[in-house]
C-alpha cells in the first residue's frame, strides 16, 4: 500500500533501525518495533538453528489484555503433508532482530509431533484448545 | 471463512461465553477471549455512552513483547471528514464484553482533536510517532 508520510513525521525515526542492525529478510515496513496486525502473515519462523520451519499466519491476541498468546505458524507441505498451522505459544518464540523473524525455542522432534490443523479447521473456537498446546509445549525461558 | 472443527475439539467449550453473556453484535468468531490478528478488523469502538465513535483497522503489535501497544480505529465520514484512522493507546481502551468491542476511556473532546492520519500515510514508520500519540492522551487507567 502508499506509505506517503504526513509532513509532520519524517521518513525515518533514527532509531528505527536499531531493532535489525542487518535488514535481511526483512521489509521495509518491519524495520521498526510496531507491526500492523494486518502485516504479520509471512513472517519468517525460524529454529534455533537458523532454519526457515515456516511462516507467521496470524497471531491469536487476547482482546481483554492486548497479549499475544499464540503465533499461528503455517507450513507448506511441510512434514510432507498439505499446508497446515502450528500454533506456537508465544512463550516459546523469541524475535531474533539479525534474522527478522522469530525463533522457536522448543525441541524440533517435539515441534514435529505438535497440535497443528487444516485452513478449514478453526481449533481455537474452542476456549480449551489454547491450554492443549500449552500443556503440549514445555514451555522454555524466552532468552 | 469455514470453520469445520477437528474430531478432537468440542463445538464449544463450556466457559465460552461467559466473556459475553448478551452476544449483542459479536459475531460467533468473537465471543471467545482469543481474537486473531486477521480478524480484528471492524470490532466496534463505542464512547463511554456506548456511542459507536468506529471501528478497528487494525492493532499495532509490538513484535518483541507480544504486547498490543495501539489499537488504530477507521471513522467513516466521522468529524465530516474522510476516513481516517485514529492511533488510540492501548492503554485508553477497555474491551467491553456486552457490547462486544472496544470502549475509549478519553474524554470526547480530546479524541475529536486526536492524533489521526489517512488511508495513504503510515505515520508508524516513525518509531517516534508512537510517542506523540501517547503524549496527546492522557491515559486514564482501564477500569
Amino acid at each position: 500500500m502508499p506509505t506517503r508520510l504526513p509532513n509532520e513525521t519524517p521518513l525515518r525515526a533514527p532509531g528505527s533501525m536499531e531493532l535489525d542492525p542487518s535488514g535481511e529478510g526483512v521489509a521495509i515496513e518491519e524495520t521498526r518495533r510496531l507491526i500492523a496486525s494486518s502485516k504479520v502473515e509471512g513472517t519468517p519462523v525460524f529454529n534455533r538453528a537458523g532454519e526457515q520451519l515456516g511462516a507467521v499466519y496470524n497471531f491469536m491476541v487476547d482482546k481483554i489484555s492486548g497479549q499475544v498468546a499464540y503465533v499461528v505458524m503455517s507450513f507448506g507441505g511441510f512434514l510432507g503433508i498439505g499446508e497446515s498451522y502450528h500454533p506456537l505459544p508465544w512463550r516459546a518464540l523469541t524475535y531474533d532482530t539479525g534474522l527478522g523473524g522469530y525463533v522457536v525455542d522448543i525441541d524440533k522432534d517435539r515441534l514435529a509431533d505438535a497440535p497443528r490443523y487444516g485452513a478449514d479447521e478453526d481449533p481455537f473456537r474452542d476456549d480449551e484448545y489454547g491450554a492443549q498446546v500449552d500443556a503440549y509445549y514445555r514451555i522454555t525461558p524466552t532468552s
